[in-house]
C-alpha cells in the first residue's frame, strides 16, 4: 500500500512537471521586463496545490492526462494572476519573501500583466475543447472578483456574522478549489453526482485552507510567514480569529476599543498592533478557528466516497490533512 | 431597397436593445456604489459597434439569434471592462464628459471590478455553448492586452515603424472587432473562408476606427472630444499624425527637439502642447493619417464579396464608411 502510494506520487510529480512546463510556455509575454518578473513568480510557485487536485479529481475517474494538464496549468494561471492583482490592491511589496510586480513596476503595467494572464488562462481551460471546463472557469473567476470585492467593501465591521466571513473567503479561495476539483472530475468523465462530490471536496478544503492561512497571520512570527504577522489587523480585514477575539471581550472595554480602532485604521502604530497579536494568541481564539478548520476538513474528507479508486482516495484525504499543518 | 434596408436596421435595433438587456444584467454587481457606477458606463455606452457588427456578421449568414445576442454582449462586456482598466492605466478623470470609475472609487476597486467585468464576459462566451468562439474570444483578449503592453512600453519612441504602430493598434483596438466579426460569421455557420474573410473586415474597420481616434485626438477640439485635445502628446503616446508630422521635420530643427521633448515629458507646458498641436494641424500629417484610414477601410469592404444577403452586406459597408466620418 506504502509503495503504491508512492507510485502515485511519482506519477504526479511528472504530471506537475507537464504543468509547470505549460504555465511557463502560456505564462511568457514578450516584454523582458515582464518577462523576467512573470518567471520569478511562477518559479517560486508554491506549492501547486491547485493543479493537483485538479489531476487527482481527473485520475480518480478516467481523465485524459494532456487535457488534466492544460486546464491545470489554466487554474495555475488564474491563481498567479490573481496573486498580481491582488498584490496591486493591497500595495503589498513582499509576499514569499520575494519583491511583488508591484513594487518593481508601475501600477498599470501590473494591471496589464494580470489581465494578459487571465486571458493566457481561458487560453487554457477553452484549450480543453469542454464547454462545461470553460463555463466553471469563468464563474470561478467572477466568485473570486466577488469574494475581493466583498473583503474590500465588507470586511472591516466588527458585528459581520461567520457566514459573511465565510461566504467571502469561499470567493476569495475557497471557489478555485472548488472549481479545480470539479473541472478534473469533469474531464475525468465522472458521473453527475461524483462532480458535485468532488467540487464539495475542493470548496471545503478550501475553507480550512483560508481559515489556516488567516489563523497563520496571528499565530506565526513574521519571520516565518515571510510578511509582518498581524497583516490582517493592519489592513482592517476582520478574520474570524479576529471575529472569535472580539466576541470574548465586553463591547465597552478599553480592549474591544483598541481593536476597533485598529480595524478601522485610527490607530497603526506597531505596539498596537503587536498587543492585539498577543492577545488574541492567548485568548483562545486561534484554537476556536482551528477547530473551525478542522471541522471543513472532515467535511472535505467525507466528500470522497465516491472516488472509485484507493490509491487516489488516500491522496487526496492526504491532501485535505495538509491543510491543517501549513508551513507559512 | 430603401425599405429593405429599414426593415433590416429596425430589426437590428432590436436585437441591440437585447444585448443592452444582457449587457445590464451580467454587468450588475452586488455592491450599490459599485453598481451605479458601472451602470453608468453602460449606458454611456457609445455606439455598440462592436454588438453591432457580430451581429450583422452573425445574420450574414444563419446565426441562431440568442446564441448571437449572447456573444454581442459578451464583446461589449469586455469591451467595458477594459476601458475601466485601461481608464486606471491612464489615471484618466474623464471618458465621454463623465468621470470615470477611477476618479471616484480607489484603485484596488477599480482594478477588481474590471475583473469582475472579464469574468462576465467570458460567462457569457461560454455561454454561447461553442469552443470556438470561446477561443476567439480568449486569444482577443490576450491581444488586447499584448496591444496595450506594447503601448505602455514602445509607443514612446519617435523613431518607430508605422508597422510597430499598426501592430499595437491592431491589439489595443482592432483585435476585438475582428474577433467580434469571427464570433458572429461561427455562429452564423459561415463556411471557413467566409470567416476568415469577416474576420479581415472587423480588423480592417478597427484599423481605420483606431487611426481615425488618433486623428481627432489632434483635430478637434477639447470641447467635441469630451476630453483634453492633444492628450496623445500629453501621455508621450507616438500615434500615426505623429509618426507622420516628426518625418516632416529635420532632426536637428526646434520643432523636432520640442516633440521629443514633449513625448518625452521634458516639457508638459500646455503652451508646448498646443503649439504642436497647431503644427500638427498644419502639416498635412492629418489629411496622410485619414488616407490610410481610407485605405483600410477599402480594405475592409474588400471582404465582403463573400456575404450571401445584399442587405446586410450593404449595411456593413455603411459600418466601414462610418469609421472615417466619426464624430468624437
Amino acid at each position: 500500500m506504502k509503495l503504491q502510494t508512492r507510485d502515485v506520487f511519482e506519477t504526479m510529480r511528472a504530471d506537475l512537471d507537464l504543468v509547470d512546463e505549460r504555465v511557463a510556455r502560456f505564462g511568457a509575454v514578450d516584454f523582458p521586463i515582464v518577462s523576467e518578473l512573470v518567471a520569478d513568480i511562477v518559479q517560486a510557485g508554491g506549492k501547486r496545490l491547485r493543479p493537483m487536485i485538479l489531476l487527482l479529481a481527473g485520475r480518480a475517474f478516467n481523465g485524459d492526462i494532456d487535457r488534466l494538464v492544460t486546464a491545470a496549468a489554466g487554474v495555475e494561471l488564474l491563481h498567479i494572476a490573481s496573486l498580481i492583482h491582488d498584490d496591486s490592491i493591497d500595495r503589498a511589496a513582499i509576499r514569499r519573501g520575494k519583491p511583488t510586480l508591484n513594487s518593481r513596476l508601475n501600477s498599470g503595467a501590473v494591471i496589464l500583466v494580470g489581465d494578459y494572464l487571465f486571458a493566457q488562462s481561458a487560453m487554457l481551460a477553452a484549450a480543453t475543447n469542454i464547454n462545461r471546463v470553460v463555463s466553471i472557469f469563468a464563474s470561478t473567476l467572477g466568485d473570486i472578483c466577488d469574494g475581493q470585492l466583498r473583503e474590500m467593501f465588507d470586511a472591516h465591521r466588527l458585528d459581520q456574522k461567520q457566514a459573511d466571513y465565510e461566504r467571502r473567503i469561499f470567493g476569495k479561495t475557497a471557489s478555485l478549489f472548488a472549481g479545480s476539483a470539479e473541472m478534473g472530475a469533469t474531464i475525468g468523465e465522472a458521473d453527475a453526482a461524483s462532480v458535485a462530490a468532488m467540487r464539495r471536496f475542493g470548496e471545503n478544503f478550501g475553507m480550512a485552507f483560508q481559515i489556516m492561512d488567516d489563523v497563520l497571520d496571528l499565530r506565526e512570527s513574521t519571520l516565518d510567514l515571510g510578511k509582518p504577522s498581524g497583516n490582517d489587523l493592519r489592513q482592517g480585514t476582520v478574520t474570524l480569529p479576529i471575529m472569535r477575539f472580539a466576541a470574548m471581550l465586553s463591547p465597552a472595554s478599553p480592549d474591544f476599543r483598541l481593536l476597533e480602532n485598529v480595524i478601522s485604521g485610527e490607530r497603526d502604530a506597531e505596539a498596537d498592533v503587536d498587543r492585539l497579536v498577543t492577545m488574541i494568541r492567548d485568548s483562545g481564539a486561534i484554537e476556536e478557528s482551528i477547530s473551525e478548520a478542522e471541522r471543513f476538513v472532515e467535511i472535505a474528507k467525507g466528500c470522497l466516497t465516491l472516488v472509485p479508486d484507493p490509491t487516489t482516495r488516500s491522496m487526496l484525504r492526504e491532501i485535505a490533512d495538509s491543510a491543517l499543518g501549513r508551513i507559512p
